[in-house]
């Protein structure tokens, strides 16, 4: 699918200044996830934290910076709104369209340098990216280095084991 | 080699706010790399644009801002200061470490991402990331999808077709 663009003055502001609209894709998508709270709801979209409550809660994210962060990445076509029964109200949840679920490179990517080249506060064992089939690791480009297999997202499992030792699934693209 | 740390009460403050120590590499990393500037530095110094004029130039970016990404990035050891002549001068060029040279999977992401999810104001062919001995593309993880080669840094090169037809090579990482 295309991405959306954003509309309207305000979003067009403050999601599109100087290099979103530039030949340069590093620079088009650098301009929308360049920024630390867009990586870390997309790390929990992909990890299926999906509701403005859970979000909040996992991230420790300021109620406007989550608002407006949720803004962009749906009128990006990164995240979709989607209606939720909650007691007798409606909500909604944030889940990933298929340009989100393909950000899975851009945080394979940035859990591998982060693992190698930061360290945490205090010692953590690190998280693996697997495939839930044999167990073996996954490469950046998400193929498995025990069995070979070109590991499709239904597949792979997150380990983040300073939380608990399960292999947690990816949360699928909506529609 | 382990990136450095930031010292000091100033950089402590701008570059580890929340999730630099937390377990979660990919809050680690992004509370580096999670903004626009710091990601279009690392293309350019990806390219051997690595001069405070240069990226200045390329960017379009304020002396504030572009000093206070290049500092951050030297503490965290993605660039080094390396001194050079300019007529009787000595002045600092900023270069790749071995830890900044490992961010190409994240920026190849971004490019593939951006290409394929975002659009240019005005039509443009696409960047193209090339194993410039084959001219096969490259896949997320480096591989060449012609002669399926690992292909090493010094035989990457990306095209930049709205500004020259030419191969450019990777800068390399400095000692």
């Amino acid at each position: 699918m295309q991405a959306r663009k954003p509309s309207g003055p305000a979003s067009r502001e403050s999601t599109r200044p100087d290099h979103a609209a530039r030949p340069c894709p590093i620079g088009r998508a650098g301009n929308l996830l360049g920024d630390k709270w867009i990586l870390l709801i997309l790390r929990d979209a992909t990890l299926g934290v999906t509701r403005f409550d859970q979000l909040r809660a996992s991230l420790g994210i300021a109620d406007n910076v989550l608002s407006d962060r949720l803004r962009r990445l749906t009128e990006a076509g990164v995240l979709v709104k989607v209606p939720y029964q909650d007691s007798n109200r409606t909500r909604h949840e944030y889940r990933l369209t298929q340009a989100g679920a393909d950000l899975l490179p851009l945080l394979r990517a940035l859990a591998d340098w982060g693992t190698r080249y930061t360290e945490p506060g205090t010692p953590a064992p690190p998280m693996r990216i697997v495939h839930s089939g044999c167990g073996g690791e996954l490469d950046n480009a998400g193929a498995c280095g025990r069995c070979g297999a070109a590991v499709p997202r239904g597949d792979e499992a997150w380990v983040r084991p300073w939380r608990s030792p399960d292999l947690l699934p990816l949360a699928p693209a909506v529609g």
